[in-house]
């Protein structure tokens, strides 16, 4: 028998979820489809809850993440940002040491 | 606006969850009444429940994490053992290393 350690992450906008893991997932299903629509449905998501997820994300950041363009050329369709891309990153980072980091730190468990 | 990153870790035993949040706070409950009924009731946690907690986390313990007596002077309690006791200051101390650790790397995000 040995011990592992799971962990999960939000960041935060004072009391509201900014990002967390599912909220991440539909941000690169959307990087993916350049679609909200074929995001959503990747996910088994309504369109109606992935739109308003991306509402409350892009409200609460400190920079837009997700644009979206109607008609034109290719039909319009919905993007990550620059911003949006580095989020992303970063998160995925900071989710990784702090795997990384929970490991070591279960060592301690192991010594009682 | 500030981002801030909240976690939550749960040390497991293969697939099942050995240690979380709620079941720290139920370990310390007892350590504080002595009895796994007031226990239970100061967290509005019916006996059952709790009963099934505790058997489950002595069950994926690698030592005896909870012990009861019954009867004789004092008319027996549930009390943890001494592992019981390091494993509750382990899981406070590794959360609280990882919200530090946390804490730095959110950093990440304020330079995007």
């Amino acid at each position: 028998m040995d011990y592992t350690i799971k962990n999960r992450i939000w960041i935060m906008q004072d009391d509201a979820v900014f990002l967390g893991k599912g909220r991440i997932s539909l941000l690169k299903a959307i990087a993916d489809f350049s679609s909200l629509n074929k995001a959503a449905k990747s996910m088994n998501m309504s369109y109606n809850k992935a739109i308003k997820i991306i509402h409350e994300v892009n409200d609460l950041a400190e920079k837009q993440v997700v644009i979206s363009s109607t008609g034109g050329k290719g039909g319009g369709g919905t993007q990550l940002t620059p911003y949006g891309k580095k989020l992303i990153e970063a998160y995925e980072t900071i989710n990784t040491n702090c795997n990384l980091f929970l490991k070591e730190e279960l060592k301690k468990l192991k010594k009682l």
